[in-house]
């Protein structure tokens, strides 16, 4: 063998001599591991059963937190129970208590029991994802866990892996990044794998995407990403529900279409984050059908709903839709992050994703009977979230899920009904589900103090919007702990600051 | 208000008429969360101390996990007891061991108890990252922890957030995520955010980036999401030691000048993923220096080494990185995911991932005085995975940290030692650190046959790669629980099976 050169013999120096010689490590023993884990999980315990205790919100300072710690690492290692100390001296007074049952800001992101036994699990097992091969169960219990919750939203057969076609789901982190991962697809099948292999710049067609003014912005951050650009999303307008007006975006493919442009894809939203609105799928699908676009509907915190029949008629004319994605992070109970993605036809977002270099290669994938989820999306490394999922679903079975998103609803709509019954606030948005949209009657100005008030006390957490350019109060209803009182509670801080 | 039309009307039903009730959700209550727990850490633990009772590899055949499942989901929920029923029934024959102390495929992906805890208090805390306000110790935390990392490896001080510049830290889930963060925000460097705005096809420049031939499959990959195309990727050649040749890489560059293109980025690697090689950055650098190219080191594997000064002399030339990632998920004993990305300036990756709606807006951001991560990457939400590299760091110490690293790097070459002193057997590659290739000496057919027989008999488990079309077996040693008797084990185990 010819001897190393360059960068490469620096880093044969230990191996070329005897020093420093490696010393004894000892990273914590599996009993050790269990010793402190005990004392952990009743650390979370009593943390999640006395939550109360805390104001929901923090008062830190920028820098306040890093200027508490060191500045640099410790050389020798410290105990768990220096670290644990630090936990109630630094970290708890750091953070907006998101699991709270007095918070009721931007969306739940619930938790549940269930779902962090699952976390644990993955976790303690440490297995990766990336190949069916490298962890089978890691894969299986994925589809299959998409499979039943596909089933128990009354998706279209077409998304369910068994239905005998090319459908499917997997899990994602976020939103923002299944949104990605299906216009990535779509914007390949649009352009016949011309963008994939020899980049959009080589492309004739000049790429268009439509969603509503109300959609989230991660739609226009992955246009961006993806190298189609923030002014080729054309957000359309809305209706007085704010709900896309499908006429309007009919108009504005025609009109791309006459100006040069090639519209590929349309993301409506089912609950949009501002007001919970809900676009018309069936209007909005007819569109895509009649100019063959991708539609993905990015239902991530109000879809979960779906669970209950009573709440399904947002999904009237999903048949049309390509891709469908809902978080169970933010409302079924499955804590961050889980965003479950639907795909009707998988082979456009794999072949746009896939790499098979010769050390990932095996005879599971070789075969192509089986799913490779690296495949499905940008990471390639991937946790065994499914567990998390599969647990919820399990344990609280369908019959609690659905009692859960009827108890968030019930209580929402019963505070939306005190707003109602007071003459100093409006109601702003429609918001039939479990998030109430509302305001003082006045200025923005006093919204603003009003709001400053309460975040200030710190007793609930609310946030903001605007809607039509006014300045709204939202109440997000669905924390795994709430109840009838903390509504109550809310509804009382929020009479007290608007005085 | 006016009533509501079309989807949302369905939506309403449930408010507006009394049928079906919310009937009582019974959420797992704190106390009942803490009994469970404490079962599954003994789970956990028990499973870790006793890992070796189980064959490192798997059996299973496609469908087969599924097949033993239900097809939907249950309608009543079941108890805790059931589900851990099929951990073990189901879900614990289905995987690789990955944390198996005689697991030394792909790379080690190793955890310790120290990270575990801290993912479980992550997970138990429940709180989002994406904003500073939203948990200002998530976010300064994290950028602290990647400051003490940055220094412990010896990385430049402009990637230190306290450095006084616009460098610093931030953790992604994987490599892939990380390398397309950088790509896009050189993109955009390199077209003045045109693309950002404008999209690709609008810009006149054709832009071609560059990496070795070993480079990992990522690489290309994220050029195919981010629409430049995996065509304008240039795969440079290596010399004898498999390290990207520099000299190579001008010609390239040059020649793409000359032709029209605009170079824009070049990725060298620190280990490359078949054989731990090792690129010439300070040669690199001066090239990207030259021609104003974005240079993203990606360090996943063997980057982790540089906590040891003596084996730090792979970052001779790093000056001239923007940016630079390793995976502590990979060799720190953090468990997955956790991707550490610095970059030098922060700027124009943030300006090219940045949204703002109004439901984020908040006093802090507003202020210019803190950092909002979810600027750094594609996803809006955040887990707390700062905790669990912090834990990891305070509690091994850096000293437990480098006797790990020391530990796996005497460990493989005392193996490369056997494999050497075999007649039977060749070295395939330098690899200086914790990763050995080798082959019999012999036909493709004979290692291969080698390797299936390893696998399938599952004592122990390993991979494959291929070096200049020759197929190589990669031993990568670095699990936690890794001691000398297990290469010993695995020696024999190769011995007995090249029979």
């Amino acid at each position: 063998m010819t001897q190393p050169v360059g960068a490469y013999r620096a880093c044969m120096s230990y191996a070329a001599n005897d020093s420093p010689r490696p010393t004894d490590s000892h990273p914590m023993t599996p009993d050790e591991f269990r010793q402190h884990a005990h004392s952990v999980v009743d650390y979370i315990a009593d943390y999640l059963r006395d939550i109360e205790r805390f104001p929901v919100n923090h008062s830190v300072k920028p820098g306040e937190i890093r200027g508490q710690l060191p500045s640099h690492a410790p050389e020798a290692g410290e105990s768990i129970d220096a670290i644990m100390a630090d936990m109630d001296r630094v970290v708890l007074p750091g953070i907006l208590h998101w699991q709270h049952p007095r918070f009721f800001g931007y969306f739940p992101s619930n938790s549940s029991g269930a779902s962090l036994l699952g976390d644990f699990l993955s976790s303690g097992l440490g297995v990766q994802g990336m190949s069916w091969s490298t962890s089978p169960a890691c894969t299986e219990i994925e589809t299959l866990a998409l499979d039943w919750l596909a089933e128990l939203l009354g998706l279209p057969a077409h998304f369910n892996s068994a239905s005998g076609g090319h459908g499917g789901g997997v899990i994602q982190d976020t939103a923002s990044s299944a949104t990605l991962s299906v216009m990535v697809a779509a914007r390949e099948r649009a352009t016949a794998f011309a963008s994939d292999r020899h980049g959009l710049h080589s492309c004739e067609q000049r790429l268009t995407a439509y969603t509503s003014v109300d959609a989230h912005s991660h739609v226009e951050k992955d246009m961006r990403i993806c190298g189609l650009g923030s002014s080729n999303l054309r957000l359309i307008g809305v209706d007085s529900q704010r709900a896309m007006d499908a006429q309007a975006l009919a108009a504005a493919v025609a009109a791309d279409i006459s100006g040069g442009y090639t519209p590929f894809m349309v993301v409506p939203t089912l609950g949009t984050t501002s007001t919970h609105a809900f676009d018309p799928l069936r209007a909005v699908g007819e569109v895509c059908q009649r100019h063959s676009l991708w539609m993905h509907v990015d239902a991530a915190h109000a879809g979960i709903a779906a669970i209950c029949p009573e709440f399904r008629g947002m999904h009237d004319g999903l048949e049309y839709a390509d891709s469908y994605s809902t978080n169970p992070h933010k409302w079924l109970g499955v804590n961050f992050d889980c965003t479950a993605l639907w795909v009707k036809d998988r082979r456009d977002l794999i072949r746009s994703h896939t790499t098979l270099p010769e050390y990932l290669r095996n005879a599971a994938t070789e075969s192509g009977a089986v799913i490779d989820y690296r495949d499905w999306h940008v990471p390639l490394g991937r946790r065994f979230r499914a567990l998390k999922l599969w647990f919820v679903l399990r344990h609280e079975g369908a019959e609690g899920l659905r009692a859960r998103i009827r108890r968030d609803v019930a209580l929402a709509q019963e505070f939306r009904g005190w707003v109602v019954a007071d003459p100093r606030f409006e109601i702003t948005a429609p918001a039939p589900l479990s998030l109430v949209c509302f305001r003082l009657r006045g200025s923005d100005a006093a919204n603003e103090a009003l709001l400053a008030r309460v975040q200030t006390r710190g007793r609930i957490f609310i946030t903001h919007t605007k809607v039509d350019g006014r300045f709204v109060l939202r109440m997000a209803v669905g924390q795994t702990q709430v109840q009838h009182r903390h509504l109550q509670e809310a509804w009382t801080e929020i009479c007290a600051c608007a005085m």
